[in-house]
Order: C-alpha cells, then structure tokens, then sequence
C-alpha cells in the first residue's frame, strides 16, 4: 500500500517520482483545508456534509481512484459546529466523518491560547474504516495527545492511524513529531499526519511537517514548513516483523490491565 | 523535590554541586546493579530479600535518610527467580518490592535476542508509594513500553514514574529516551530512568544514558554513556502548570473510553 501524503492543497494524481510510476492508494490532507484555522472563521466557512468542498473530495477520490482521508472542514449540523473529517472511497462514496473528539482548548500564557470549545461541538464516536489493504483510524489534530484513541484502534486491528492537523509555534517543535513517534512505537502502527504549510501572516501560524512514522518509531517521510507532498509506503510485512521481533502486542499483561471502549449508549 | 540519580555503583551523599549544597530526597539507580544482565547470571547472583544487597541500600537509604529506588536484582523466592526492585525509606524500612511484570523476551535477528522468561518468572502487581513530595510509580526496564502501566500509575495520583533500566545497542537508540519522552507527555508527569554505564567487554552491552524528562516531555538531565549521576528537579509547580495549560487530565473523554485495573483476584 503506499500512502500520498498532501498538504495545502488537494493533490490527487498518480506521481512519476523518481522516474518510477507510484500509483497512490490512500491520500490524508490537512486539517480545516477550507478555511482558516480560528473560532472566528469556523461558521463563516462551515458547511453541510454533503456539501461543496465535500463534494470535491468525492470526485478527487472517484476520479483517481483512491481512498481519500479529506481532511477537515468546520461542519454545520442541528444548529451545532463540529470539526469534521470526511473519508471517500475509490468510488467517491462517503464511507466515514469523523468529528473531532478532544477539542482544542489549550492556554499557554504568553505563547497561545485557543477555545475551539467556544464555537464548536465535540464529536462522540471512534472513527475506523476497512480498505482492501489495511484497517485505518481516524483521528483530527488534538486527538493525538490522548494515547486511548490510538490504543483502542490498534487494539481492533487498524495497521495506519491517520491524523490531519495543524500544530502551532508552540506545541509543534515540542510536541508534533514525539506524539506521533510515541503513537506509532507503543501501539506498533504506522502513523500518518498531514498539516497545513506555515503561513507567517496567519492569524494562526501552522507548524507545517506533515509526516509518517513506521511501527519501531522512526520517521520515514517528513515535510518541511513549506507546501509539499510527501509519500510513504505501508509495509504490512514490516508491521509484522516487528511485532514478532518486539512483541508487546502478545505480551500485554491483559490479566493487570485493559483499554476498554465505554458502551454505545452508556454516555 | 531534588532527585540524585546514580548509576553503576550506589551514590549515596549530599552533593556539593556548583558551589551548593543539593540535599537529595530520592536517588535512582539501574536495573540488575549486584550481577551482570544475563539470563546465566540471574541464578549465580540471585538473593533473597531481605539479603545481602538490600541491606545495603536499606543502610544507604538511613545513613542519608533519603528515598531510595534500589534499582533491582534477581531474586530468588520459593524456588522461582523474579528480577526485583526495592524501594527503602529515610528510616531503612523496605516500603515496597516491584517484581518486573513484563519479562523481556525479544529477538531482532542479527541485533540482540533476549529471553528473560527462560529462567525469570513475572511480577503481578503494580507497584507505587507515597514520600511527603509526591507519589511515585515504579517500573522495571521493559515496562516502561507498556503504556497502561504509566497511564494507570499516573490516573492512581503518581507524579513521578521511576524505571531502572538497561536498555542495549539495538533498543536503546531506538527506544529509550522516546518511551521516556512519550510516558511523560502523555501523562504529564517526571519521568526517571537509571542505566548501567556502556561497558563494550559486557556479553549485554547497555546503552546508558540515564535520564530523567520533564510533563512537557523534555529531557532535562541526561547522563553520556560513561559512568555518571545526574540530577533534577522534580518541580510540582511546574507539573501543575503543564496541566493547566494544556488540560488534557480533564479533557479525556471517560465516557468515550478507560484504562482500567483488572481487580485483585479475578487472574
């Protein structure tokens, strides 16, 4: 499986990189790709799902063939906001939104403060979809600092956690790069992010460095700040040779501990 | 708090460090400290505990009146072999024994093959305990790459969570500081690890490189590969300011999911 890995703009084509002839299965692009990133301009630029950009992605991914992570947009539902992510098959037909469980509600005096809280609903569902190649987690932006997430998906056989966002200043040098190391090493997965390139004169500055990072841990394709594509291969093999080499997945000690998933229902 | 972390022999004293007198409260030191790490040296240095070692660093630990984590060594109880650490009090008294409770078994071909279960058996219990600074949750060396434990640690009031390690050549530039970096981000709590120094004649090299991270998931002390003691603060202040100002304590979604302890007797 390989893995086309864009960022800023939809990029949807098979690539002739390095004269060989990639052909793409599975494209992730950023977070809030419709909009700006801010609680002001979440409900100028949200929309329907269905709706325009949503139907953009739906063609991309029919015309090309590929499952398609698009992302997110601010989506507009019941009178409600919710930071949606909206996956299409090679079909174009929507398979899966994801809406951001952990909203970003973060207060580093001097450095950042963000509410998404302020304008926008949390989502209340774990997000996973079946390809004919691997099972794959949904996760947006903020998401990845709750390890729960990632365990609960590896834990019901998703190989590939995806998660499109858009660190900062801030919690980008300190933090994009480790969360996604440490997702991808305790749970023996491959993870994939996407981010917006950093744009100086933003009213909100992304850190940029999209990335994929293997089962042991290491980073195996990383965008710079600038606007790019990056891409990846998917190595199942390697997966397993892993875990048969480290092999916690087996060794869990399921008689001390367990994540468990609360019941549909029981919120 | 001040933390005196020691590795290869027992570093037992108040230090006179930059011209000041560091008054240290806990000390740290490295997996397997009385015998060489090997699946052939766990029974040729196994003791009982209490025995020879232990009293050692029960002596240490009254003479300095400090906490001390004494790293581990196998020990032999009721026919079986465990690989033990021993937690001693400023008055001496064993407050707590951590028996490993996830073996180290791995084999990467042509890297390092290791089978702890050959001749060890595992610990089943969690282990943590109260100083007047703060609660500390103990782990052993392989623990450290099984998330639960931490999370369970760290939901159970733990601020600082203590591995005496011993990482290799393959593993411990792989692995070591990321599990560190990432049980504290996740879990924004101080992490310790206490290595053996490289000795490259050794049949099990160890990597080194003693270290101790901050909630923000930075290193802020870390040994080189020679024989060394570092040192840190483990500031609760700071600790508490991290949770402020990225609450991810109080934003899990526990109705969504949960890392739960088996109870006692249902194994």
């Amino acid at each position: 499986m390989s893995l086309v890995h864009a960022r800023s703009t939809v990029d949807y084509h098979n690539s002739l990189c390095a004269g060989k002839l990639i052909v793409s299965h599975l494209l992730l692009i950023q977070e809030c790709f419709n909009s700006p990133y801010g609680t002001s301009f979440f409900s100028m630029y949200a929309e329907r799902i269905p709706g325009e950009s949503t139907q953009v992605l739906s063609e991309a991914a029919k015309e090309n063939q590929v499952y398609l992570v698009g992302g997110s947009i601010p989506e507009e539902d019941g009178g409600k906001l919710y930071n949606s992510c909206t996956v299409f098959g090679p079909d174009g037909d929507l398979i899966l939104k994801h809406r951001k469980i952990h909203l970003f509600d973060i207060d580093v005096p001097g450095k950042i403060r963000f509410q998404e809280s302020e304008t926008l609903s949390p989502g209340n569902s774990l997000s996973m979809f079946e390809t004919p190649f691997c099972k794959v987690g949904v996760g947006i932006c903020y998401d990845m600092r709750f390890a729960e997430l990632a365990q609960l998906y590896s834990r019901q056989d998703c190989q590939l956690l995806v998660y499109p966002g858009a660190f900062n200043m801030t919690t980008g040098p300190a933090h994009w790069e480790l969360l996604q190391r440490a997702r991808a090493l305790d749970n023996q997965v491959y993870v994939a992010t996407a981010s917006p390139a950093r744009d100086e004169t933003a009213s909100y500055v992304a850190w940029g460095h999209s990335t994929v990072v293997n089962p042991w841990g290491e980073v195996i394709s990383k965008a710079g700040a600038e606007e790019a594509v990056i891409y990846a291969d998917i190595d199942l093999q390697y997966l397993d040779d892993i875990r048969q080499q480290i092999p916690i997945t087996t060794q869990r000690r399921n008689d001390l501990y367990a994540v468990t998933q609360a019941q549909e229902g029981s919120r």
